[in-house]
C-alpha cells in the first residue's frame, strides 16, 4: 500500500463508521480530489469495500481479511516489535527471508508476513503446510546480546507468546499445551509450529529468526493426510472463523514483554510461564537423537536450562535432553 | 579458467618442464590446434609463462602468483576439503560469499578464497585487513553434524591447521603460538586471524564457516598504524617470500584431519594438539566480555569445554571465559 492510499484509509477510520466527504480526505491529507479517488480504487482493489454516498463521501464498510501491515499496526501497543513488517501475498519461506533481511542489518523486531508460503518449513528440514490467507505465517528478526548457548530460551519464550494468545482467543488456557519445545497443542492436536534459526559469530549470537506458523483459519480436513489427525486449526476447534489480524497483533503484543524479560532474565525470566502451558510431566515420550537413534523415557520436567528432563524407561539414570525429536507416546487407557 | 585451459595446463605439467607439441596436445585433449594456441593464450593472460619452442611446441616456464584453483588442487592431497573452490580476484568479504553458499546447499568442504578482500571481516565486528594478491584469505564450509554448544571446538580446530601449518613453514614451532581461542602468533606477533560463523536451527548447527587469514607476504610495514606493532607476516619474520600456493595446499591438507578429529571425537579429539602451541598458561590477561566489562586475571589453562581457566586478579574464585575479547598483557621485565 503506497503511503498515500495509507493516509486516506487512516482518515476514514477516524470517521469511525461514518462518511468523510472527498472535500475533507483532499484537504487533510494535501492531496488533490482526483488523487482521493486513486487511492479510494487502489484500496478497493486491496480488498477494502468503500462506499461512496453522493454528495456526502466516501465511508470505509469492510476491510479485507488479509495480513496487511497498516491493518496490524493501527492499534498495535508494541514498542519494537513488528514496528517495521514486511507483507508478501506469496513467498517460498518467511525465515528465508527474515535471515536474508538479518544479515543485511534490519533493526530488531523487524517481521515477515506473507498469506501463503511455498517452501514453509519445519524443524528438522521438514515443511510446513502454508495454505493462502487462511492462517498466520510470520517470522522475527531478534538481536539479543547473548551467547548461543542460551538462544534456545529464546525458543521456549515464542511457545509462551504463542500459547498465551491462543489461550485468550479460546477464553481457556485449559486445553492450550505447549509440547516441549516450540509446537502448542490445542484439544491435544498442534495448531502452531516454530522454528528458530541463528546467525552467529563464533560463541556469540548475531540475530535470531523466530518463524511462527499459527493455523488459523484453515480447514483441518485439507490438511496432508499425515497431518491430518495430529493438526488442527483455532477455527476447526472453535467452530467460528478467526480474526486474523487482531489475532496476529495481539501475538505480537504478548510476544514483546515475553522477549524482553527473555534477553533481561535469560530461561529464568520465562520459565514459570512455560511450566504453565507445559503438561508434560508423568507422561511417556519417544525421543529421536541427532544419530537416529531412538529411545523413551517418562518426563519428569524442564530443568533450568530449558532442557527436557527424562526418567529412561529402561531403568537408566535421569537424562537431559537438549535436541532431537520427540513425540508423545500414546495415553493407556 | 575455462575447462580446455585447465585440460592444455594439466598436459604441459605433465612433460615436467619439457616440451609438449601443439600436435600432441591437440590429439591428446581432443580440440583443434587453434583451441590449443587459444587456449594458451588465456593461460598467458592469467600470468602463466608458456614459451613456443619453434617447431618443438609449448613449454610450461612459470606459474603466476596467484591462488588458482587449479594450482592448490594440483597434487592436493585432501578427500573433502577445497575439492570444490571459488576463486575471485577480488571479494567483499569470503566468510560473506561463503555463508550465502553454505546457505544455498553447497557440499562439506566447499572453500572461497580471494586474493583481496575490501570489507574482510575479523571478530566482533572489527574489520580484517586485506591487501591484494599478498596473503591467503580463504573461507570454509562445514557441515558437521553438531549441536551449537559444540560449535566452538572447530575454531580451535582451525587454530591448531594453522599452527601446524605455519610451524612447517617456519621450520620450528617454538615461535608460533595459539592466543586462545583464534589467533595465531608468530614471533608473538598476530599472523593469522580466524572467524567462525554459524547457521544453526534451534540447537543444531546446519553449516559453520571458517574464516582463515593468512599474513604471507605482506610487507609488515604496510600495515595501517593500529595494527603494526602486534602484526607480521610469515615473509616478515622469515625474510624471504612464502610460496603461497604450497602454503594454501597443505594448510587445507593439514585441517583435513583436524576437522574430521572434531568431528568424530569434539574437542576432545584436538585439545592435546591445541595445547602444544598453547603457552598462555601463567600469563596476566586482560577480559572484555560482551557488556563492555572489564577485569584482569592470571591463565590457568584451557578445560574440557575449550574454555578459558581464569585465576581473577582481585583473588575471586577461578571463571572460565567462553567468549569476549582477550589481551595478553605487557610481560613484566
Amino acid at each position: 500500500m503506497n503511503n498515500g492510499a495509507a493516509r486516506v484509509l487512516e482518515a476514514l477510520r477516524r470517521a469511525g463508521g461514518g462518511t468523510c466527504s472527498g472535500e475533507i480526505l483532499s484537504q487533510a491529507e494535501g492531496v488533490s480530489r482526483a488523487q482521493v479517488w486513486k487511492h479510494v480504487e487502489a484500496l478497493r482493489r486491496d480488498g477494502y469495500v468503500i462506499e461512496a454516498e453522493p454528495g456526502e463521501g466516501y465511508r470505509l464498510a469492510s476491510v479485507p481479511d488479509r495480513l496487511f501491515p497498516e491493518e496490524i499496526q493501527h492499534g498495535l501497543a508494541t514498542r519494537w516489535l513488528a514496528r517495521d513488517i514486511r507483507y508478501f501475498d506469496e513467498i517460498d519461506s518467511t525465515n528465508r527471508l527474515a535471515f536474508d533481511l538479518a544479515r543485511e542489518g534490519v533493526a530488531n523486531g523487524t517481521s515477515v508476513i506473507a498469506e501463503a508460503q511455498t517452501a514453509g518449513r519445519g524443524r528438522l528440514g521438514r515443511s510446513f503446510f502454508s495454505p493462502p490467507c487462511a492462517n498466520l505465517y510470520t517470522s522475527i528478526v531478534l538481536r539479543p546480546e547473548a551467547l548461543t548457548t542460551a538462544a534456545p530460551a529464546w525458543i521456549l519464550a515464542s511457545a509462551v507468546g504463542v500459547a498465551d494468545t491462543i489461550a485468550e482467543e479460546v477464553g481457556s488456557a485449559a486445553e492450550v499445551e505447549i509440547k516441549w519445545p516450540n509446537d502448542v497443542l490445542l484439544g491435544g492436536r498442534k495448531s502452531c509450529g516454530i522454528l528458530m534459526e541463528l546467525g552467529a559469530e563464533a560463541t556469540r549470537v548475531a540475530f535470531l529468526v523466530l518463524g511462527i506458523g499459527v493455523n488459523l483459519n484453515v480447514d483441518p480436513a485439507t490438511f496432508p493426510e499425515e497431518f491430518r489427525a495430529q493438526a488442527t486449526s483455532l477455527a476447526g476447534f472453535l467452530g467460528r472463523p478467526i480474526d486474523r489480524i487482531s489475532f496476529a497483533r495481539r501475538l505480537y503484543e504478548n510476544l514483546e514483554p515475553t522477549l524482553e524479560a527473555c534477553t533481561r532474565e535469560g530461561l529464568r525470566g520465562i520459565l514459570p510461564r512455560f511450566e504453565a502451558h507445559f503438561r508434560m510431566q508423568g507422561r511417556t515420550v519417544r525421543i529421536q537423537d541427532l544419530e537416529g537413534q531412538s529411545r523413551s523415557g517418562c518426563v519428569l520436567g524442564i530443568d533450568e536450562e530449558g532442557a527436557l528432563r527424562i526418567a529412561p524407561s529402561d531403568g537408566g539414570p535421569e537424562e537431559r535432553v537438549v535436541a532431537g525429536d520427540v513425540t508423545l507416546e500414546k495415553e493407556r487407557a
